[in-house]
């Protein structure tokens, strides 16, 4: 058998776990990233260059960067924020490769993929939308109060609301999505979705139209791969099956093949065994918690991303 | 016979011709480079930071970056500058990727090591002293009061102040060189000082003491390349004659043993000769002009330092 193809979805920090647990195991690996991010480094960049938030890119750049003495240097080079508080202060090297790589090919997927040349980059990263979005929440910021919703605007906004989530979208609302991501969905064997930061990495993506089009369509097997630390700022109150029912809320059509928990984060395993049946899926309950909190450990979730693969 | 090893001395685009041809002809190539630099991009990084100005580092570096397209391609992005107005605007990707790395690494040498690692880059770049620089010229404002010296500060201030330059210092008067500069010149079988802005980019380098004295004492070829274009606004009425005179001047310890200049370049060939021998050195007059006013062309260039290292 050929390597399967496998494309993960997500951003920050879970999407930057999955692809350097599925590094191990796969060799076709594709990741599609969230481009809503409206804060520091990535904030100040999309305002100055009008560009996509280079931040989560380079996250994913950085996790699939060549496992290599060279690899690791040039990860850290990558990741490394500039220190003081001049011009430069909190930019992180990385995002202004790829701003650079964009001002050279302003195709955002050409100069992506150019970036990944110059790295030695073992996978491809693409936007999930071709255009900059804004993550706009409906929000119960007054627990006296829970009726009473407010509207907040911007990935930061977002997570750091303090209130509860509701339902999250987009603006705009409905945003165009690259071809070669949608190619990429299409041409999957699997698909991963998760880990990471509930509303402003993870469920974004199924709130692109033709992205959750392909991702409906796509023959590739879909898991969802939930979170170690359930009860985020982003997502307080919310159980491991309300987290499921909010990505049904969210998209409707989407089903599922795998949902994969670690046993840490599963209160009542039938429940979430029954709510993984209602998207359609069968529960995976694996050890893949590391060795700090909130962590993936990569060998662990690499082991259990293997056996979802080859089953 | 093992490869020599060839220390080429300068800064900004001449010393990028040098060592374009350099690498042509020689496997063992260490740039040693002025950091003197107080304008543009370098400029405004030595005062975010308090670094060594890194542009003509980083000039350096992309004319021995691999030569692949992987490695043109690193070239080209090394020396993109950011478009626009903004905080970023008119910084050279180059130039952040070196203070990130000295933000690592705080030793100047190694960091630059890192850089060149990073990069693949055929050679190794250091710089010329320990510390930044700034260029003190004492110039002749009044072309009818030629007598009247003023004191000029800056490499950017002297290379553009359109008076006529007598002598030039640097601030701090005796600057510290790095011990693996040093060692580099002990060590070389040809030294190579030139082509480059006469005055801030060549001359500066035999005003650093123990620099100056290691190329006094080393058993190195010293080879001068004189510049396609004499004169420039930096030097207004020096001849090529002038400009040896004017190296002797700055340094009377110096001796050389090749002068390379093109046939363009030589009003008066017996005059230039005996300047040359004046400082123990042949003449080599050899066509190295490109085909851009100013410009040496690589190959020729290359032909013409190989004659020079093998005889």
């Amino acid at each position: 058998m050929s390597s399967p193809k496998v494309v993960a979805l997500g951003g920050g920090h879970g999407l930057a776990a999955s692809l350097s647990a599925l590094r191990l195991v796969c060799d076709d690996i594709t990741a599609v990233v969230t481009v809503a991010d409206d804060g520091g480094s990535s904030g100040r960049l999309r305002q100055e260059f009008g560009v996509l938030p280079p931040g989560d890119l380079r996250m994913a750049l950085a996790a699939l960067c060549d496992d290599t003495p060279w690899g690791h240097q040039w990860r850290d080079v990558l990741q490394h924020r500039f220190s003081g508080t001049g011009p430069l202060a909190g930019h992180a090297l990385g995002n202004l490769l790829i701003v650079a790589l964009w001002d050279l090919d302003p195709d955002a997927v050409s100069g992506l993929d150019l970036v990944g040349q110059l790295l030695n980059a073992r996978g491809r990263v693409l936007p999930m939308a071709s255009v900059p979005l804004d993550i706009v929440a409906s929000v119960a910021l007054d627990d006296a109060h829970p009726e009473r919703l407010s509207k907040v605007v911007g990935q930061h906004e977002v997570a750091t609301t303090g209130g509860v989530i509701r339902t999250i979208g987009l603006e705009p609302a409905e945003p165009p999505c690259g071809e070669r991501t949608l190619a990429a969905i299409h041409a999957a064997d699997v698909v991963v979705l998760g880990p990471g930061s509930w509303f402003t990495s993870v469920l974004p993506h199924l709130l692109v139209p033709d992205l959750r089009a392909a991702l409906k369509e796509t023959r590739a097997t879909r898991v969802l791969t939930l979170n170690l630390e359930l009860h985020t700022e982003e997502t307080r109150g919310l159980t491991a099956v309300g987290h499921i029912q909010s990505l049904t809320r969210h998209a409707p059509d989407i089903t599922l093949d795998v949902v994969l928990a670690d046993p840490s984060a599963v209160d009542d395993v039938e429940a979430l065994s029954a709510a993984a049946s209602a998207v359609g899926a069968r529960l995976v309950v694996a050890p893949v918690a590391g060795r700090h909190p909130g962590q993936h450990d990569t060998l662990r979730l690499a082991a259990a991303y293997r056996d979802i693969i080859l089953d």
